[in-house]
């Protein structure tokens, strides 16, 4: 006997809202990607991200907010979106921490003048609690943001991809700029570390920042 | 200072092989998706080996399998192939034990009057050794297999889907049938173990075979 009676899975049909976020994607692509296009990146990360979510309430808004991000990225390394900032992509393994911040960070430090994006090589269920709090310390809510699996669109993206302990598995493209930063991994580390460790990295992303934007180094 | 000089990835840019392998696809799913498609699917794929794969000398090799798998998905659950077999996709967490023996048993037994899948939804970076054993001593290479991310398009295809531990994190589709089988997880036990839970699947294969292909049951 087989036991499909029995079965509780805990995710629901998803189809009509993953349709519903497919229509609004498709029409602000429209001229660009094809609806079946947009339609294939909605469901694929949707799965992508249903693998290894803990929350699954969230799972429609993060998944429009990530289709929409690779659709963009995909549009922009076509050349159908033109790209007038640097674009920069953190990976981690879990882009639960390191990532998250470095992002944070950079958004925060450039004010709109660099494009960011993060992802992770294996992506954990939810972003470190201790992440969260010291960058609340400073002001960066992370609450809403969510471990994303790396992808081929973002970095395609990309004229800058920063690895972060998972250099292995990042795809290289000729034409960009790697770099890896050597980090402590914030996972299951006291506060007090994690604040160190995102200093480290305000530190590196000022010097990122001045780099990219071709700026003078600031005067301590 | 950043330390983009001292980088030392592990990959090579594989761009040029895996347009080779976008050509080869396209040719094959000519008239079913534009090349543009396929050559997403072959990038997508290969990334989301990249993530998790241990051994990256086999990274073309299993992203031109893994892609053709996926794009014949799609041409089924759209029907643009004809399947004229039940499909079945067997996912666990690791696609590293459970549900590839639940596979290859399934392969096996059915010759193929089943089209057969697996993946996983936090995919290992290679197949548990003690399974790859057990496997070889009833005469089943899996040598070749390797772990595989779930994704959308052979959820899609499926007319039967399998968990085994890891039910929620699998889209659910109306009009398939869902089975959740509760087995031991073969990582990290010993041989004689997973012989037993080899034994178990092949029990549970035998019967969804005949349950399948709407055939009496086997007598004792």
């Amino acid at each position: 006997m087989t036991d499909h009676h029995d079965i509780k899975l805990g995710l629901q049909d998803s189809t009509e809202v993953l349709h519903r976020i497919s229509s609004r994607l498709s029409a602000r692509y429209s001229g660009i990607f094809a609806a079946e296009t947009v339609e294939r990146y909605v469901f694929e990360s949707y799965t992508a991200l249903a693998r290894t979510a803990k929350v699954t309430a969230y799972l429609p808004a993060t998944t429009e907010h990530f289709a929409n991000d690779r659709l963009h990225a995909l549009a922009t390394s076509k050349g159908a979106i033109a790209s007038e900032v640097p674009e920069v992509l953190f990976v981690c393994v879990q882009n639960a921490g390191r990532s998250q911040m470095a992002a944070a960070l950079l958004n925060a430090e450039a004010q709109g003048r660099i494009h960011v994006r993060s992802a992770g090589s294996m992506p954990a269920s939810a972003l470190d609690p201790a992440v969260v709090t010291a960058m609340a310390e400073i002001g960066l809510d992370l609450s809403a943001d969510y471990p994303k699996p790396l992808t081929d669109d973002v970095v395609r993206a990309s004229d800058v991809v920063i690895t972060m302990g998972c250099g292995d598995s990042c795809p290289i493209y000729p034409g960009k700029r790697y770099e890896d930063w050597e980090l402590t991994d914030p996972a299951d580390q006291s506060l007090e570390t994690v604040r160190s460790i995102r200093d480290e990295i305000h530190d590196r992303i000022r010097i990122l920042v001045t780099s990219l934007l071709n700026k003078e180094e600031p005067t301590p």
